[in-house]
């Protein structure tokens, strides 16, 4: 037995699938039209035929992930009637969807320093105006540098 | 002209797609399969035969999503041998996949609180092992109400 590699163990996730908010989260966001859509709906463009034109998307497929959202409890179907026009829908964010927000915003920024965009949407203080950027913070309120942030797994108790 | 929807423009998103890092997020990350192979990344598990047993994907599947991510430098491609073995390859998260961190556990958190789920991960610091979230900070290091974050337009200024 001089190979440790011999009947080595599959390394394994240490959080299992059906046990991991990832996994979970991945399974309605891992779709390229439903990010666009629920980024539109962030923006506020809510009706079929403005999320049609800013994203180019075959009517089909918006259809099918508008759908989609609205069963998985993440947009909100709301009836509206233009004068002299038919009933028409438009989408807008539940509580659910809106609590993306902070993953969206670390997602947009991880894309605008990837491609070198400028930021596109500034975080600021209603107070007192000063920048605010999300950051790891302890229990006490107070911020910590990103080096002594320690990720531990859950169940074991053991460093990932 | 008692209209006022007659000549409605259409509403569009104030950050163009072009200029929205979170478009550019999509391309790459809209895709289940892709999440799922940066989550087992983090974890940890590297090798094509283990991601295969972990995920459950079909091999073809699996193969074009790490040769995409390799492409786009979120995964390193790395020559391994084990003894008696041909030579096989395993991959490894990049630096620009690690900045991918925050998202993801903003992501995981979101996926457990909708499943109900207990928390995978837990976040603790270093010296003290007190808890650590990530939360909006001002630019002197203060914690943050979320009540009190606004969102700006950067190049309008006006709130979202």
């Amino acid at each position: 037995m001089s190979n440790p590699d011999i009947g080595r163990a599959r390394k394994r996730a240490p959080v299992p699938s059906d046990e991991c908010g990832l996994v979970h989260a991945a399974a309605i966001l891992g779709d390229r039209w439903t990010l666009l859509i629920l980024r539109e709906a962030f923006y506020g463009v809510s009706r079929f035929d403005d999320l049609q034109a800013d994203l180019g998307a075959p009517r089909q497929a918006l259809a099918d992930r508008l759908g989609r959202l609205v069963k998985e409890g993440l947009l909100a179907r709301r009836a509206y009637r233009d004068q002299g026009q038919r009933e028409r829908h438009e989408y807008v964010l539940t509580d659910a969807a809106r609590a993306l927000a902070p993953a969206f915003l670390q997602l947009m920024q991880w894309g605008e320093e990837r491609v070198g965009l400028e930021p596109g949407l500034k975080l600021v203080h209603a107070g007192t105006g000063l920048p605010i950027a999300f950051a790891p913070v302890d229990s006490e309120g107070r911020a910590v540098g990103a080096g002594d942030v320690r990720v531990i797994i859950a169940r074991t108790g053991e460093p990932l």
